[in-house]
């Protein structure tokens, strides 16, 4: 069983929801109505931030079971973490400028190539 | 074997394969050319359908099939056919008009917090 | 184990990070900043080949492993790379002209219905 790593993929999840809801909320806030997806740069930072989370979203998650798999669960789970907190970090930087967004960027995602890399190795290592 | 979340899944899967497609249809009654997503009121609707339907598919799936493995494989499948009700409710009155979006969503999202809260429960008991 | 699976799961995930990055260089090359989704064709299209590719994730990544667990992890695997060539097929195209987008759509989109509908087939023989 892969409880740490589930429990990685819950949070990660409660992560993601949180960029939805503020996304409705930035709809409130700035006046954009449905179906609507621009209008207002605050809003559409708003939707960056969810988009690119979900757009990372098939990346991280299979990477992370994969991982877990093939390496270890407890490893998997630590480097998610790290995932997350990139996530948040690009969260609340994004949300006051463009130009912030960087930080939190480049922590998740040299999270995802590392759950992505040593998947890779792993699973290359039993076919050969 | 979780033979009824895995016909679950892929019923979900059928389901948001003919918001996709309604897209595309979208496109040829609304004259909005790809790689356009804007410009016809209906089309935008259309494709808000789709990507929300997207969107939480993240927090499905994995929420769904951790409830499936650390709680029970038939009530894991019977709260995601009524997040695929929900789902398609959603379709049938965002289709219609924006404001008839939120009965649908707010089944949907129910189901998703059941399996994800569900999961969540079940994982941390096992970490305790 | 589905050694083959996984290693197709890791490829398609590095196909779909080109189509991520194709983006980011893509802003460089047509000035299009953050956080506008719009504004120059070739953005636009780079934008839709990234979106499209994560729109069907959630229809092949399911499809393609339930495939594995309930009938041959080889043959899924060799589906999921004919999928994999019908993206990149689909990459090329999309990124000269919108017209030249559906050869590789459909090869990618044939793999894809082949997977979910070998997969139902397995999930409900087990179940009657």
């Amino acid at each position: 069983m892969y409880h740490f790593t589930a429990l990685i993929t819950l949070l990660a999840i409660l992560m993601y929801f949180f960029t939805c809801i503020n996304v409705a909320r930035s709809r409130g806030r700035t006046g954009v109505k449905v179906p609507a997806m621009s209008g207002h740069p605050d809003f559409e930072r708003a939707f960056r931030i969810q988009m690119n989370t979900l757009e990372w979203m098939p990346i991280f998650l299979p990477s992370l079971w994969l991982f877990a798999i093939y390496i270890s669960d407890a490893i998997a789970a630590a480097i998610g973490a790290v995932w997350i907190v990139g996530r948040i970090v690009y969260f609340v930087g994004y949300s006051k400028a463009a130009a912030k967004r960087s930080p939190g960027f480049a922590i998740q995602g040299i999270a995802s190539i590392a759950l992505w890399a040593g998947a890779l190795g792993a699973v290359v290592l039993r076919l050969v």
